[in-house]
């Protein structure tokens, strides 16, 4: 099959005029006289794991952050680099397909040709394998011309998602030395992104001239920190889904007498389900967030919802939508724990027949409890990061089955008074996946292809591309790159046989912030979806016209551009050291000795580790 | 619920954009001074039941076909209607809902107040149940505004898909007389329209002033004959769906690992599984019609796909899309006779923990071999038209099961040498359904609901609202009316409880014709679809630019116009007339009788009906 990687195709008309738009590029961007500027060293955000990290990357930890100015920015120490020899950097897809991955690729091409049109840029075919195998397709205009602005990963595919073991490390290091590369950019989420690191780590110890630069994509959303504001696809994947669910809700309403059960993607964290929430409006959404918070047995989320139904009833509306992320399954804690007991028998080998009898009393007692069909999922063999197959495990109609037979408890008992309860259920995961890149996804993705030339043209090793201030026009977009170790933290307590990695420095899944403004908002509306059906539509995916630059709400409403405000902190401090010269009165002196002893109390303060064990962000 | 009916609510962006948008109305029906023509009266097309059909709608049957004229129009015989009294009309949705519905209000109702401001539209809320109850909202410029173009019924609602019993028709007749309503249209498929008929001939026996209209609105795309090309709503259902394959494809392509089976809507006829398959390329659709047609057994079926994945796997591919419509498990023989065997049972009060045992054994064998998933699903009480609960019934997940285990049973032997089979599974079912309608739809529901109006107003009773030459741009289209009764066939075999009904007029669902060109497009393509992966990706449905006026393939590339067609021969029939009057030559005349005497002896032998069986379209 790889025989077939990057010919030409037919586009159908839209993709044909997609395939004509050309991304716009921030300022700060535009020409070949980029400026670097350099910010402070960088620390890691939850400070307890600083040691840990710093000592497991000793080469790439503590690194400063890079600013990319115009360069007719008015910044001292910003530095034009004037030299641009031929490079050759090469390129792979890691994990699960993202809308807008391909454009990552367009924007450092470009960035690559504009600068020397000698560079080369190679893909890797088939992802890790490919690199491993070093399979590469060399990418041409004319190669890439059917791809601009086009879903999926087919021009280069993609396998394993894991850079990991030390031989795949090697097999990695061997590829980019047998190739010569200056560079290796790897696209993925939250595990690629932590491969990246280490690789980086591993290249530097071992003097190999190949810098890594890591890019966020992932549709989950989950790559999120101070310097990341979303990620590549997750855009994409919210409006198609919103789409599909203001579709059901539509009809739900038409009918009135289905409660459609819709399961979503996100499988360690609930964002696309939030995300789609807030632009849909649905009645209601379970966020595995909110389970695992409150500790949420499967008992009290039906019992939530059966509350909802009837609710409903008592104002004879009969039909509703429901959202669940696919991860939920995962953030309750009884069946957390009856995987976990499941998952260690299978790795020791016990067979799928005998693994009920083999259960401890109690996670015996749920098992036997759930329908057959669960059951069955449940058993599936976990997947390579430990987490359950939970794109098998059909938590929608499992939720369904269990809310129909309480509801006909009720009936029975005469407390719900309403009409039969009908439930349908819907898992909406692959359909969007490959869809057509939004207009948000093609900016941000091209940008961030650009923005990994400047960080290899820098000389920059062990970086993530980082664009902040997103929901601003791309105009307003701010360009660096951060060191990914910063953005690492150090889990405390290992899940199952992840205990053997207790201690190692990783990026995490972002997870829904129960005390963020986005959340909030949800709260704030949440009766008001219950109980109002204030359905909304956003409509196809359009790429003209109205809807065609929204943005994702949960970006809207976050607190952003930590990048920038870091510079501007910086800028403040500068014009103290420059208003407080050897000279100034000592009336000045002291007023600024006093209200910067104050600060810096105030800061030691909030910043001391504290032992709730709240994680940073 | 009732009360929330029509209220006003919150569009998204690009709701309000649609909610602009003024279709466009064809030359023929702009103005007030429509002309209508009188076709010839109308047979039925199958000759062998035209008695029968004849017999059982004396007041409605054979009646002329209409053609609606622009004023200009050099048409000798047609009037123009000038007297617009002010009329009361009532309007239902019946049946499942489809998007573009409520655009047929929204063109009645401008029609109405167009050529008398004091006209009344009355819409019954909640479907039939709401005519029967004598349910009505007003409607009103104000009401309406925030459903122009919109998708859904949720402006009226829709509750059960049935006008059929006496009880029914009483009450649909006492509600017509109670409220004063000239006109009653009834919005929905082959089922409503065939009520239509019956509640028209009825009225006219009973000499009820209302006038019954049917509008063809089903998104199955199944009402479809010599008079109606397409059906309101099929076109952005495939619309979609397209969109939502195309995403797997390029999914497929990316990760080339996952056969993916996905179930699309289509129950008596596999229209929409034709259409995306024509529209997005996916690898492989199996037809119920060709099933049927074939003969062929779950085994067959189960090979032919076996054979494609191996086939694929020999080119060292293992991915791959196969769409199936819910349909598909009525036409494969054995299992549509087990079902007969098993809603026998049911309909005679056997508990479904018993039924098993008491199946004839053949039938008893083919249960007890399916996996356990689908025996719950094929035990579920049938729907009201007798066939099985087919949205509930997990075809796409019984063949990914067969193929998987014949795939392994290769493996083992020998024959298969490729990677592991593995598949994924989808229904596409509901979350199209209550999709934005597309501008063909917006359209095409708009001007049919002008032509309910003019029907009315020309006091015609038990006639479909007809477009023609639908293929061309709006101001092509060619508007009329045809009654319901000429497109009705007698079936010779009932269905299992349904031989109560042998022999009984109605409209029956049409399925896709093997012999069409639609079929052919397919047939010519299939082997390059198999294998050479020329995925196509329409992509999300637009409403500007490019594909924004994309019609349908199968409505493309089919004959139309029939209508058009039938004016065209009467023009020949006139001319030879006014050729040939009396006083002409001798010559003349000989040359007339020798050519309409062979015309006719041809026109008798192929229209004599054969016994082989062949429906008629």
């Amino acid at each position: 099959m790889e025989s077939d990687f990057g010919i030409a195709r037919e586009l159908s008309d839209l993709q044909k005029l997609r395939a004509l738009y050309q991304p716009e590029l921030p300022p700060c961007l535009e020409g070949t006289t980029v400026r670097v500027e350099f910010g402070d060293t960088t620390t890691a955000a939850d400070p307890r794991g600083a040691h840990t990290i710093g000592r497991s990357f000793p080469h790439t930890y503590g690194q400063p952050l890079a600013h990319f100015l115009r360069a007719t920015a008015k910044v001292p120490d910003a530095q034009i680099i004037t030299e641009h020899p031929p490079i050759r950097v090469g390129l792979v897809f890691c994990g699960r397909q993202s809308p807008g991955g391909h454009n990552v690729i367009w924007g450092l091409y470009n960035a690559l040709k504009v600068h020397n049109p000698n560079s080369t840029l190679l893909g890797f075919l088939g992802g890790s394998e490919g690199l491993f195998a070093q399979k590469t397709l060399e990418i041409t205009d004319d190669i890439f011309s059917t791809y601009k602005n086009q879903g999926g990963y087919d021009l280069l595919g993609r396998t394993k998602d894991q850079i990991r073991t030390t031989e795949q490390v090697n097999a990695a290091m061997a590829a980019c030395k047998a190739l010569k590369l200056d560079g290796l950019v790897v696209i993925g989420g939250v595990t690629s992104n932590t491969d990246a690191a280490q690789l980086a780590e591993t290249f530097a110890e071992a003097k190999c001239q190949t810098k890594v630069v890591g890019v966020p994509v992932t549709l989950n959303g989950d790559l999120k920190n101070q310097f990341v504001e979303t990620n590549v696809g997750f855009d994409t994947i919210c409006k198609v889904n919103s789409q599909l669910i203001s579709n059901v809700c539509t009809d739900a309403l038409s009918a009135e007498k289905y409660y459609y059960f819709i399961r979503l993607m996100g499988r360690k964290a609930s964002h696309v389900a939030l995300e789609c929430t807030l632009q849909s409006h649905p009645n209601m959404v379970v966020l595995g967030e909110e389970v695992a918070a409150s500790k949420l047995t499967l008992f009290d989320i039906t019992k939530q919802i059966c509350d909802a139904v009837q609710a409903r009833a008592e104002q004879d509306k009969y039909h509703g939508v429901i959202l669940l992320p696919e991860g939920l399954i995962e953030s309750i804690p009884e069946v957390y724990a009856l995987l976990q007991e499941i998952h260690g028998l299978l790795r020791q080998g016990v067979s799928v027949d005998s693994i009920s009898s083999q259960l401890s009393p109690w996670a015996s007692a749920l098992f036997e409890f759930l329908p057959p069909f669960i059951r069955k999922q449940l058993l599936l063999y976990p997947e390579s990061d430990d987490s359950a197959q939970l794109s098998q495990i059909e938590t929608e109609k499992l939720l369904a089955h269990l809310v129909e037979a309480e509801i006909n408890r009720r009936l029975k008992e005469g407390t719900y008074k309403g009409k039969k309860f009908n439930a349908i259920c819907h898992f909406f995961g692959y359909q969007a996946r490959g869809s057509l890149p939004s207009k948000f996804d093609c900016d941000y993705a091209y940008v961030l292809g650009h923005i990994c030339y400047h960080i290899l043209a820098a000389g920059l090793n062990g970086y993530m591309a980082t664009v902040t201030n997103l929901k601003s026009p791309v105009n307003k977009w701010k360009c660096g790159a951060a060191p990914i170790t910063a953005m690492m933290t150090v889990k405390r307590y290992g899940r199952g046989p992840g205990t053997l990695s207790l201690g190692k420095p990783a990026l995490h899944p972002a997870t829904v912030d129960l005390k963020g403004k986005a959340y909030e908002l949800l709260r704030q509306n949440a009766t008001k979806f219950l109980m109002d059906d204030i359905y909304r539509n956003p409509g196809p995916l359009q790429f003209d016209g109205p809807g065609a630059d929204a943005k994702a709400v949960t970006l809207c409403v976050e607190d952003q551009d930590y990048m920038g405000r870091i510079k501007q902190l910086q800028e403040y401090l500068d014009k103290v050291r420059t208003i407080v010269k050897p000279g100034c009165s000592q009336d000045v002196l002291k007023a600024a000795l006093s209200a910067m002893s104050s600060v810096t109390d105030i800061l030691s303060v909030i910043s001391t580790p504290s032992n709730s064990g709240n994680t940073p962000f």
